[in-house]
C-alpha cells in the first residue's frame, strides 16, 4: 500500500473528484423510481427526513435566513454560518451589497475589515427564530472553538440541526489560547443531531464517528486547502451540486458576487462569481433550460442513481467506484472547442 | 486489482481511449492488401457483409434517410433514430434547419419543443421502406423501453438491421411506470441481427452478449456521461472514425450545425458544429485534401491494421494494447502550436 | 507486468521522452572532459567516426546537398532522403520555395502534387557525389521497399552510410504488390554501413539487431503516428536535438517553412514552421544567444553528460531512467507565464 | 520498486512537489503555538537560531547587501551569491538597474557580458563585512569549484555560514581542467557551518551528509533543470515561499525584473519578473492584504503545521506525504476561470 518516494519512505497514491467515476450497474432502475430521502437520526425522536439530499453550505455567500426558508422548504438543508456577517450585524444584507460593489482591488481588505466586526450572541438565537418561523427546520454551524457556547444558544432558541465546521477537523485539537472542544461530549449532550464537516482524512473521519454525530460531511482536497464542500453524509462526489449551490442562491437574491473564506492574517478565501442561470426550484428540480449541468440537480442524482442501479442513499454510497482521470476530456472534443453543454467547464 | 483508495476500499484503474495505444507489429502488412470486411450473422441467411467496418450514429444530427442510402451504398452501415424527428415529423427537414439557424440563447428551448411531438408509427415503416427502395440494407434503431414495438415494425417494414439504443445498456433494467425490454426473449424472436449498444462496463458486456445479440457497441467513457459512439463490434479505438461520421453526413448536407441528445428534462446533449471538409465518398476513401485526419477514414484503418500485422477484423481485435497517455502530446510541439495536421485537436 | 484493462487483459503501460528523466550521477564530470564521439562499425574498415552524435532526419525540410556537407563538416550526420524532392527534381530548390510560399489552403494539395513526380534514379548518384565531391561523408536513405536497388545505386556512387527508414520497420512485412526487404540478406550484402530506423517497438528493435545493421535509429511515439525522429544509436531521449536539426537546416537556408511526410491518400505530414535562431555552427556549438534550449546542442549534450557522470556514449546509455512527469512544469511557472527560457515550450 | 519501460530495464517513478500534499494530522495543534525555530548546528558554539525557516536564494536576482540585512533582521537568512554582480562590481546596482531595464531581445547578451566581468576578491570580504556591520548574520555561497579559497576568505572576514551551491552536487567530480572539492575535509576544516545544496538525487545527499555539513538544501526537480530553490533543510515542499523570497527582495528594491542563472555558453537561465505585493515584513509575517499566497509566509507555515499536527519542524519533516497529483486543480474552477485567490497561478 503505496509508492516508494525515497529509499526507505512510502507514499500512498490519493485521488481527487474529477479522477474517479461510479461504475455502471448491471442492474439500472428507471430514476423517478429511486428513493434519494435522507434520515438524519435524532435522539428523542423519529430520524429527521430531508426529502433531497443536498446541503447548501454555510458561506456567508450561499445561505442567509431567506434562502435557508426558501430551500428548506423545498427538501433540502440550508445551513447558517453562525460566525458571518448574519451574526456580526444587524442588516447583513448592506453588507453583502458593499461585498459585491467593492473593486478587485478593495475587496481582500474590505473582507477583512467586515470579519473584525464581534458577533452579537442575540443575533444568533433570532437568526434560528426567523427561520423557524416560516415553518422549515433550521440547521446552524460554527467552528470547535465555539461550539459549545453556540450549539447552546442554537438549540435554546429551537435549531433542529448544529454543524461542527472546521477545515481540517479533527478530535483532538491542541491548544492553550481557548478551550479545544471535546466532540464526544458535545454530541453526548446536545438533543438535535450534530453533523461535524468537512473531514478530509480517512483516519480523521472513523475517530470522528465514533463520537457519535449524528453525520459526517467529506469534503474536497487531501489538506489544508479544502473549504466548506460537502454533501451530507453521501460519500459520493457531489462537487457539482454544492457549488450549484451557491448559484441557487445567487439566484434567490439576483445577485453576481460571492466570498468564500475570508481570514484577517492568512486569507484563503475570495470573492467569485457563480452566476445563476435559473429559479432555485429550477436548480433544483428542473426542467432545465440549460445544458451545462446547473439545472435539475435532483434529476442529474436521479439519473445517476438509475444508471448506477442504487434504488436509495445507503446502496448509493456503496457504489464501485473506478479511477478514470481522462473521463474529464473524453468525448468532450467539439463541446470544450465551442464552448457549449458539459465542455464548459 | 486495484488501488487503495481508502483504508479498506479499493478501486480500479480504468484508461479511456486517448490514454491507450495499438502495439506495432513484429510483423506488417501491405495496407492495400489487408481485409476489413465485417460480417454480422444472420439467423436464416448468410451473414451481412459490409465492406467497410464503419458505422453512422443513430444521431439526429447524423443519420437521416437520404445520408443512411449514401452510406450504406458505400459499404459502411448508417443507423437511423427512430425516436428523433425523422419518425415525428412528416417533413424532418424542416426542423433540422431550425435548429441549425437558432441562436445559442434559445438552442435548448427549442430541442426540448421538437422532441415534445408524439412519433408517429406509420413513419417508423415509411422511413424503412424509403432507404430500402434505394437497394441499400436499413438499419434503425430505438431505446430499451421501445424496442420490442418498434423492433416489430421495423422487421415487418423490411430492416435489415435492429439497433438497441441506451447511454447504459443493462440486461436488467427496473421500472413499474414501463415494460423493461426482455433482451434475451427480443434477440430469440427478432429475424434480423440485432445489435446492442453502447455499453460502457465490462460485465454488463458480458451478461449482454450472453442474451444472443449479432453484435455490441463498445461505448466511449466509463459512466453516464458517454453517448452514442462506438464502433460495430471492433473493441478497438475509433472515435476519430465515429465523430467523421457527422462530419460526413455533414457533408452530404451542407449544413454546419448538429444536435446530440435532447432531453426535455435534464438536457446532456448539445448543438455542436462538425464543420465537414470534403465529400462522404472523400472523407471515407479519400484522397484526403487536408492532413487533419478527418479525411480517408478507411485508409487510416488499413494502415493502422498494416503497421499493427493484422490481416482482418478478428485479427485486429487482438491486436496487444498498450496505456500511453503521452502519446497526445509526443512530438507534436509544433503542430500544435501552429495548429496544423494532427495538433489541431 | 502490465495493468487490467479488463476482466482478462492486461496492457503494459508505456511512457513518452516527455515523461522520463535521467538520474543525476553519484559522481559528476566536466562537461568539457566528455568523449561524445560516435563510432559506426564499417565491414572492411576502421569504424566511422562522427565527431558529434547529431543526426539530421531524411526530411527534404530538412536535408539537401548544401546541408549535408555543412552539417557533416561540422562533425554530425546529414541524412538524404533519396524518396524526396532531390531525386525527382533537378532543381529541388525551386520546389522547396513553392512548397514555403504556399498559403495554408493549398500546402496539402501542392505536397501531393510535388510528390507525384518520379524519382529519376540517375539523380540518386548525382546527389551522393556531390556531397562526396565537398570531401565529407555521404548518408543516404529509403524505405524498406527500395533499399535493395536504392542502396546498391547509392553503394556504387560511393555513399558512406545507407539508412533503411521506415514509420514503422520491422523484419517481416507481407506484401504480394511488392517485394520485401529481406533486412537480413541486405545487410549481409552491403559493404557500407546500413542503419535501420525508425524503430518504436522493443520487439521489433531486438528482430532488427539481429539482423546486423550498424546501428538502429529509437523513434519517438509507440505507434504509427511516430515520425523520423531518433539519434543515432544513443537510446536516450534527444528529441530536442532533433528538432533542432530543422532549425539548424533552416538557418542554413534562410527559409522559415518545412514539410514533414507527404503522402498522396492519406497525408499524416504537414509543413510547419521552425524558425532557425543561429547559424548552424551555433545552433550545434554554441555560444547560446537565446535561453529556449534551441542553441548549442552540443553543450547541452556534454553538460547532460557531465551531470550524469557519463564519460562517454556507451556509459550515457546505460544511465538510469526515472519515469517523472511533473519534470515538464515543475518550477516554471513564472518562465511559463512570461514565455522566457525554457518555458517558451 | 520500479515501473518496466522495456522487456529487461525498469525505472523508478519520481514525483514533484506540485504531485504531493501533506496528510492532515489526527492531532490538530493551535497554529499560534507551534514552534518554527530552525537551529543550525556550530562546532564551538551553540546551534544559530533562525527564528523563520526561510531561506532566500543566493541569487543576483534576489539577495544583496541591502536584502541581506533586511531579511536577517526578520529573523530568516539571505545568502549572498559570492560569483554574482555583487563581487564582479563595485556599484552592483547599476548593472542590475541596465538589467532591469533591458529589452527582451538583448537580455542574453548583456546577461553574458555582465557575467565576463572578472570577480575581485576584496569584494568577497566586503560585501561579509557590510552585512555584518549592520548586526546580522551573514551568509554567503558559491560553486564547488571555488569552496575552497572563497569559504576561507568568507571565514575570515566573520562570515556566519558559508553554502556550498551546485545545480547538481555530487561528492565526487571528475575534472582535470580545475581541482574538485573535497567535501569532506571542508566541512572538517571550515569552522562555520557548511550549507551544501541543491541536492536532487536520494543518493547523492545521502552521500553528502555523511561528508558531515551542517544541513543540506533539497532542490525542485530530478535533474540538470533544476535551479536554486530549496529550503533551509526541513526537507518538505516550499516552492512557494522560496518564489516569494523574490517577490520579497522585489518589493524591497522597488523593482520588477530579475535573472536567474546566466551561463556564457549555455544560458539556461533567464530574466522573470516577480511582482512583488508588499514590504518584506508584510510578505514574511502578514497581515496579507491579497489572496493569493504571495503575503504572511510564516502564517502559512504555521497554519500548514498546526493542521498536520507538527510540534515543530523536526516533527513537521516526519509528516505522512501522499501523492496527490488532482489537488492543483480540485476545487479550484471557479477561482482558476476568474484569476482570483489560488486559482491564479
Amino acid at each position: 500500500m503505496g509508492m516508494w518516494i525515497g529509499r526507505n519512505r512510502k507514499a500512498r497514491v490519493t485521488y481527487g473528484f474529477d479522477e474517479i467515476a461510479l461504475v455502471p450497474g448491471r442492474v439500472t432502475i428507471n430514476p423517478n423510481e429511486v428513493d434519494i430521502t435522507f434520515r438524519l437520526p435524532r435522539k428523542a425522536a423519529e430520524p429527521l427526513e430531508l426529502k433531497i439530499p443536498i446541503l447548501a453550505s454555510a458561506m456567508d455567500g450561499v445561505v442567509d435566513v431567506g434562502f435557508a426558508i426558501a430551500m428548506n422548504k423545498l427538501g433540502g438543508l440550508a445551513v447558517l454560518n453562525l460566525e458571518g456577517v448574519q451574526t456580526r450585524y444587524k442588516n447583513p444584507q448592506e453588507v453583502l451589497q458593499k461585498i459585491v460593489e467593492a473593486s478587485k482591488s478593495e475587496i481582500t481588505a474590505l473582507l477583512q475589515r467586515i470579519y473584525q466586526e464581534p458577533i452579537q450572541q442575540d443575533l444568533i438565537a433570532a437568526r434560528v427564530r426567523q427561520i423557524k418561523d416560516a415553518g422549515v427546520v433550521a440547521a446552524v454551524s460554527s467552528i470547535p472553538q465555539r461550539a459549545a457556547e453556540f450549539g447552546r444558544i442554537a438549540q435554546e432558541a429551537d435549531a433542529d440541526v448544529f454543524v461542527v465546521q472546521s477545515t481540517v477537523s479533527t478530535v483532538r485539537h491542541i491548544s492553550s489560547e481557548y478551550k479545544s472542544l471535546d466532540l464526544e461530549k458535545f454530541c453526548r449532550e446536545m438533543r438535535i443531531p450534530v453533523i461535524v464537516g468537512n473531514t478530509v482524512g480517512y483516519d480523521v473521519t472513523l475517530e470522528i464517528m465514533e463520537c457519535g454525530p449524528a453525520a459526517v460531511l467529506v469534503g474536497v482536497g487531501p489538506g489544508a486547502a479544502c473549504t466548506s464542500r460537502g454533501v451530507l453524509g453521501l460519500g459520493v462526489p457531489q462537487v457539482t451540486a454544492t457549488v450549484d449551490c451557491a448559484a441557487a442562491r445567487d439566484a434567490y437574491f439576483k445577485k453576481t458576487s460571492r466570498m468564500a473564506t475570508p481570514h484577517a492574517n492568512l486569507p484563503r478565501g475570495t470573492r467569485i462569481k457563480v452566476g445563476a442561470t435559473g429559479s432555485l426550484k429550477q436548480i433544483l428540480f428542473g426542467p432545465a433550460e440549460v445544458d451545462d449541468g446547473s439545472q435539475n440537480l435532483v434529476g442529474a442524482i436521479t439519473t445517476c442513481m438509475g444508471n448506477v442501479g442504487a434504488r436509495n442513499l445507503p446502496e448509493f454510497q456503496q457504489t464501485e467506484i473506478i479511477i478514470a482521470p481522462s473521463i474529464r476530456t473524453e468525448g468532450k472534443l467539439f463541446q470544450t472547442v465551442q464552448s457549449v453543454g458539459m465542455g464548459t467547464s
